[in-house]
């Protein structure tokens, strides 16, 4: 693989965390397998029901918790570059137990946002007297900016998920259904250097009005427009995600009315994109094009979503979040129009970088004739 | 698809799970998209950043919270078959407000296991009164015994990763990687009917002394003792989940004389199934055996986990579950043992029945020489 690892999970980001930590005032910081906890430590470990847990106390050493028998797992992980003590615990200990009898009594404990209830719940019993809070109150504020090396990774992504797109419009062919062409695309993503398919939208003719319709047995029809929204994860770690729009043949004149409308709302909505401006600013840059030429109605989601470790991450691109823009935050823009009985959604990740924005998704965007 | 899917998903259960919802003296049950979401409803929904929820109160209508862009989805999902009212909510509406609004202030809620700590903490401030308990307390009870519907459907899962396990051994090359080999055995988990690939474990050589080892670059060498544990979850939603091992050649002599003894700890532990016997004495069936031969040391981790919509739930094998065995649970049988320069595991699902027991999966447990 051409992404550097070491570069993307550098042994420094756990002092940074340390000191984020601190800073909020939290008494530790726990995380469970998942994004954060690959953000952390590089460790990519599968979240399961028995407990793995990098503890970070304010005071006091780090330590990765883990089953005994992931105890290789995990050393094989970067986390055995970090100079974290590895504490095991066996299948009949308690291991909420061993936790708290090293943490004592936080007042504050932040929790990893995917963390499962279970877990959840069961640190509110070992930790009695701390409030909960969701990791990403420390979390999020270094996530949400994306190192050179990690745009790179998401770079790799974009491309090769474009590379998917460029083999789509082959498969689109009168009879084949929706299906049986997304089989085609996760063979495509993962043949594209992706380790995990996230999702495959084949939403044709009708089904292009639902905006997170996935794929069913409807068979392609002459005249079908067919929006394509693709996405994977890369061996980094890191997520595509990509909206293209197909016809088969010529596509309805009202559709056309819309689509020009659509492909002008995005194109501005990325244009908008520098340090400084507002995400809310983002999704008004597509919603004003859309609301002025009568489509307002038909536009039902915002206009976007952070993305890296996660498909869908900090910042969201959405009326009422008024947080800054600045270098390094990667975000979808993802504008669309569903009026019915067919609709369409173009979209490209953008990062913003020290004076606009650079786009990681660069298939072209009009609407492909198939 | 052999499967019905209304059949595994009947109609009827939201009432059963009502029924257990008063029984256990709850305010209400909130299900998250996930196994428990999909087991009382059918509905196979993603667990995503925006809020999905159905909520069974014990006083008054269930009510399934949808945002409206998923709306399409929820409808074409058999939750429209159950006659439940589906509310939506748009992109800047409080999703949790809405619920609490409904609901109440009830004192006891319960949350899906898997639930985002992101969600149980808006569940927590939504209803602040509450105290959350975990969806199990009242699941775990339905969801432990499978009905014949779905033992037909892990039945069909146990199948389809046989017919992968008959693939193997010709894979198995000396100068082959295990990366590479996991990736021929992810395509054929799916070409063999499952829909999503849970897990691929390839552990040659020294590698197989780690119990949750995954794939790595290793090339496999003559001499060479592989295990290879692997499963996927099927249309059904149900999953399959079995440990066969293969030697490249003869294997070292030490190696064959433990195989023999897990060999037979693991048929002992199969025949000792039956109803009112407990989980923990289908783990000592095969302790016992293992722990007499002088290799209890090496045998780190429990006996066997339930399967089901998840790879790994209730009834779990293991010391200290004194639950007793009934009709209908299904669980692994799969003990091992890594006294390394190399290790074993074998595994078979195993479904309680009136009278003992059957196996869902019939590859042969014998080491098998690639």
């Amino acid at each position: 693989m051409s992404t550097d690892l070491k570069a993307l999970y550098p042994a420094t980001r756990l002092a940074a965390v340390t000191d984020a930590v601190r800073a909020a005032g939290l008494g530790a910081l726990l995380l469970t397998p998942g994004p954060d906890l690959r953000y952390v430590t590089g460790y990519d470990a599968k979240q399961l029901e028995r407990l793995t847990c990098l503890a970070v106390p304010a005071t006091g050493e780090p330590f990765l918790l883990v089953p005994r028998l992931e105890l290789g797992a995990a050393l094989a992980s970067p986390v055995s570059t970090l100079g974290v003590e590895v504490v095991t615990w066996g299948e009949t200990e308690d291991a909420f137990a061993i936790a708290a009898a090293r943490l004592g009594a936080p007042d504050v404990v932040a929790l990893s946002d995917r963390m499962w209830a279970l877990n959840v719940l069961k640190f509110r019993d070992a930790f009695p007297a701390a409030t909960q809070v969701l990791a990403s109150t420390v979390l999020s504020g270094l996530r949400i900016r994306k190192s050179a090396v990690e745009v790179a990774a998401l770079r790799e992504a974009g491309a090769a998920i474009d590379r998917v797109h460029a083999k789509v419009p082959a498969w689109l062919k009168p009879g084949a259904t929706e299906r049986e062409i997304g089989a085609k695309i996760a063979e495509a993503i993962l043949g594209e250097g992706h380790v995990q398919v996230d999702f495959v939208i084949v939403a044709s003719g009708p089904n292009g009005a639902s905006p997170h319709h996935d794929v069913s047995d409807r068979a392609l029809e002459r005249g079908d427009v067919v929006v394509v929204d693709i996405g994977g994860t890369m061996e980094s770690g890191y997520c595509s995600d990509c909206t293209r729009v197909y016809s088969i043949g010529e596509p309805p004149a009202e559709f056309a009315a819309y689509f020009t409308v659509l492909r002008e709302a995005q194109e501005a909505a990325c244009a908008s994109v520098r340090p400084g401006v507002t995400a809310e600013s983002v999704d008004a840059a597509a919603r004003d094009i859309i609301a002025a030429a009568g489509y307002g109605e038909w536009f039902i989601h915002r206009t976007g979503h952070g993305i890296g470790l996660e498909s869908h991450e900090d910042p969201y691109i959405v009326a009422g979040n008024a947080t800054p823009l600045a270098p390094g935050m990667a975000f979808s823009v993802e504008p669309g129009i569903y009026p019915g009985p067919h609709g369409a959604r173009i979209e490209d990740i953008v990062v913003c970088t020290e004076d606009g924005y650079e786009r990681l998704n660069n298939a072209p965007r009009d609407l492909v004739i198939a």
